[in-house]
């Protein structure tokens, strides 16, 4: 994939490394806090003009005119966002390792690639169809049964370029709406909850599993993810660490990998989609497992020993979206931990998460309601354990 | 003590606050790493022109010229090193917040100050004599009977300005040796552990107590940090936290305060020295206690609520002295944190440590010789617990 680059090895002496980001926001501010420990540095590359991470060097690039500069600044390359141009990381890993690699983001900011590679390795997705008209979607909305939901099939984000067709007649209507020359159009799926998993993959090929997490999403943002889950079958976490491991190790993949699934009310599981990257549902690892999400990540991309994923207790993550809540308040909560991203308010912005742990589940249950009314954007949790307590 | 300052309350809204840390060494890099999450961001005042924090801002000011510049832009000032001038820090305190206060420095950093404020709240000591002259030393010794330790009564650090008598003959020698006005004289105490309590007091009065670690020094330098221990009567513990608590409140102390103390062979405690901010033998509670010294001295001199204090589990903290050992090897140990401050190798340094958690102090005890084995410059671990195991 990128021949100028080391065998990859555990190494045995840890230097001071220089670790790249590409990207600078909350993701880049907390893989920074987990590398410092290990004796890194941090330099970013922000290419929107509007960096938040608010630690380490940040190089401020919209019209791309510093990436030699950054390079020479750094040893390794990570990134916190996915929908780069793959020509750019090809580039950088002419003159620097990048992990993950621009193979992986080749296929995770490509939604026909991704289901493909779903398709090949055997996992499990929703029933779905590629269109490349409006009559095609049309035709694929009847024979999926609607609903069905349309999506573009690159520069998908948090909702972006997708629209629910009710009825096969608003195929038109949608098709101009996300105005783009190919969807993935997906059957619903009669989903008992959201579940996701977070896995590590090291350079020497070593791979760790997460728990799962159940995630609660509303209007496309993540709101609430548990771990681990009281009522997960052995079977079914088994199930899902198989779907991951032959995703990392089908893209030779290295560092943190998310995969977003539905779990059905048989219990199965129906892959959603990937991210290629630390991500929003691993947030609670930074407290309630024994090596966080963005230290694995580092730990990987450096070629070091992964450490230990499990769980210290019940866990949920609440996401602070648009408005921050009483921190105060919060921070009186018994093993409640806050996490702010030093941003401006705005609607639908991400600006904090918290983490609360309890000794069980109707414990946790309790205080992630406590918490929720202390923020005024929260939407009660409604989590399916809840249901079976 | 300071007139310029707002009345202490609990603030029920956290604004983004800029702390000014006196120093800028690891103390004050691990309090930058613990505030980012509350949203607070950092400026360090070095004064010794070699700051090693690594992280926020940092003006180096070896010539006192920059104070203006760094009160101008820090809301609440605290430090990592309290051999500071008190003059300074008193004007500082017309400016800004100073948590702990100019107080707390000015017991701290004076011996006599310390045992005479030991003496009148009833916290036991080693028994001491104060001397200003070679003859009052000789007379000391013999009245305490020797072995005694001589101490100079201000800038004492890391066993620094000290010497050990083992007839009072060598009081002449001692005296030019540690060249000072003023000693204090220690008998020397048939301790059977150094112990030490770290206790945080917010602006409210709301004070918190860590379980009680266990020390192990080697030429005046910590080692090994063991909490919670296996063997302390509650009794202990709660006469312990009574010393503290009567220290906090007599100071009217804000943030971290540590008490080292020698236990004897009869269980009780004598009081050795106190250091007025966050400390090397708390650095066990970054993985192994809910809430970190670090985070716990930042809600405290923001006015937040002080976060949990118990141990997760059983944990040792392992100093990284002078060179560092197979990091590669240490981070593939189960459930053992690495925290490296970025420091060049020098005999001496403090360059890291490393925290080992596990589910009992049998399983611990086996994991921190596997780990000791790997630091070049560590010293056999010694911990009595180890001896009733």
């Amino acid at each position: 994939m990128n021949s100028g680059i080391a065998k990859s090895t555990v190494v045995k002496d840890i230097v001071v490394q220089n670790i790249g980001v590409l990207g600078a926001g909350q993701l880049g501010r907390m893989l920074a806090l987990a590398g410092y420990p290990l004796g890194n540095r941090f330099t970013f590359l922000d290419t929107t003009g509007n960096p938040s991470a608010g630690i380490g060097e940040v190089i401020v690039d919209p019209n791309n005119q510093h990436l030699t500069e950054f390079l020479a600044k750094v040893d390794v390359v990570t990134y916190e966002f996915e929908h780069l141009p793959v020509q750019l990381v090809r580039e950088i890993e002419q003159h620097k390792p990048v992990y993950p690699s621009s193979r992986a983001i080749e296929v995770c900011q490509n939604r026909v690639e991704e289901k493909t590679l779903f398709d090949r390795l055997g996992i499990p997705t929703p029933a779905y169809r590629v269109v490349e008209s409006a009559e095609q979607l049309e035709a694929a909305a009847r024979e999926l049964g609607c609903p069905v939901v349309a999506k573009s099939v690159t520069e998908g984000y948090d909702g972006k370029g997708q629209a629910v067709l009710k009825h096969p007649e608003q195929a038109g209507e949608a098709w101009n709406a996300i105005g783009h020359s190919q969807l993935v159009v997906e059957a619903f799926v009669d989903f008992v909850r959201e579940v996701s998993m977070i896995a590590v993959r090291g350079r020497d090929g070593e791979v760790v599993f997460y728990p799962m997490a159940e995630n609660q999403h509303v209007d496309g943002i993540l709101r609430y993810s548990v771990a681990p889950l009281p009522d997960l079958d052995a079977s079914v976490q088994q199930t899902a660490d198989g779907y991951i491991r032959a995703l990392l190790d089908e893209l030779d993949y290295v560092g943190v990998l998310a995969l977003e699934l539905f779990q059905t009310r048989d219990g199965s599981l129906l892959a959603n989609e990937m991210a290629p990257r630390v991500h929003n549902s691993g947030h609670w690892t930074m407290d309630g497992a024994v090596t966080s999400q963005f230290e694995n990540h580092l730990r990987a991309i450096q070629g070091l020993p992964l450490g230990d994923t499990q769980a210290i207790a019940p866990t949920c993550m609440i996401n602070v979206i648009g408005r921050e809540g009483d921190n105060a308040a919060i921070l009186a909560l018994a093993n409640t931990h806050l996490h702010r991203y030093d941003k401006a308010e705005r609607t639908g912005r991400k600006l904090a998460h918290i983490n609360i742990l309890a000794p069980n589940h109707a414990e946790l249950l309790e205080k992630v309601n406590t918490c929720s009314a202390l923020l005024p954007e929260a939407p009660p949790p409604a989590l399916s354990f809840s249901i079976k307590q």
